[in-house]
């Protein structure tokens, strides 16, 4: 027996996301039959609407409900420093530290030969361009928080790299910085790989 | 910087679904930000059509395009033989194993005083009813196929007890049968709990 067409299209739907597989896929899409229908028109709906309602910022790139993005208009944020960043989650993560004030740009991805992305299919020339073009607020600070894996430590070597062959097309470089690595907080020092400890013991800090 | 009303809202229906926390949420929700609209578009006519184009067969309580279900209408079914299980999945997995050829009847859940679920919430007294009217089809046996933990085995007792209570309103009680117990395929004796160790052991067969 086939379960009906209605419940085979949520299920393959469910399962073309990340993570989710058959089993899953089916448990969710069960679950949302004993679910009253106005639950189930307020999902598709925000569903519908997801990309119809968002924009990305034409400066940094961020989903946002405006162009450009709150953050990018606000007077309050230093403008000298931008945070560069594979997703708009990670600027989610950043702010919720409430220890940031810059700017952000986002990449949408990162440097990943084995996905065929390369630094074209990135937002990279723009962030290029910012760097260049901005002449009253001049960059002064880009860190580059790309994800501590191969892809974007990738990534942030090649930004490095580009950055640096601004220095014959503007006056001064901006300083280039990388989040700090190292052991998580709550850790469990014995658990740590290699590549964490090698880290964490480079950027000791004095106590 | 909250993110905008779109992703909220899409992020608030994913934190609905069970086993679904706010991470999850996330990821998913920011990850149909880079899916085509159309795939938006199915996902979304997928959920709104969900319970709209399906329907509960009123003869076994599945979920169906049709009523009464596929099953239901099957001349190749054994007619007296009726499996009782708590979910439309449970039928999904039973029917997968290829090895069942009798009809079935849904409970939608089973027996939870915790979850406030009694037995007036289930189909139980539609099932008792088929019991007792099938007047060419008699039920000559009865799967009790509820889940072997304390909520399906108490449902199964009280299911149990309801059918005992028809002989005197119906000539020849069916049998009642509950699934076998003990080790699933491919487990490990040594990591098996107490519990099913006994209903192995219990279940022993010749061999």
């Amino acid at each position: 027996m086939n379960p009906p067409k209605a419940i085979r299209n949520l299920i393959e739907s469910f399962e073309k996301l990340p993570g989710i597989g058959l089993k899953t896929a089916q448990r969710l899409t069960f679950y949302l039959l004993h679910v009253p229908q106005e639950q189930l028109d307020e999902f598709s709906q925000a569903i519908l609407n997801l990309k119809k309602n968002t924009v990305l910022c034409s400066v940094c790139f961020n989903v946002s409900e405006h162009d450009p993005c709150p953050i990018c208009v606000d007077g309050n944020r230093e403008r000298g420093t931008i945070c560069v960043v594979e997703q708009p989650l990670d600027i989610l993560a950043l702010e919720k530290s409430g220890n940031y004030h810059g700017l952000y740009h986002v990449l949408h991805g990162a440097i990943s030969p084995l996905e065929n992305i390369g630094p074209d299919e990135l937002y990279i020339k723009q962030l290029v361009d910012r760097v260049r073009e901005q002449a009253s607020d001049r960059v002064k600070e880009l860190i580059l928080a790309t994800n501590p894996n191969m892809e974007g430590e990738a990534t942030a070597m090649y930004i490095k790299n580009l950055i640096s062959n601004l220095k014959f097309q503007i006056s001064k470089l901006p300083r280039i910085t990388r989040l700090g690595q190292g052991l998580p907080t709550g850790a469990d020092l014995e658990y740590a790989d290699e590549t964490t400890l090698t880290r964490a013991i480079e950027g000791r800090r004095e106590y």
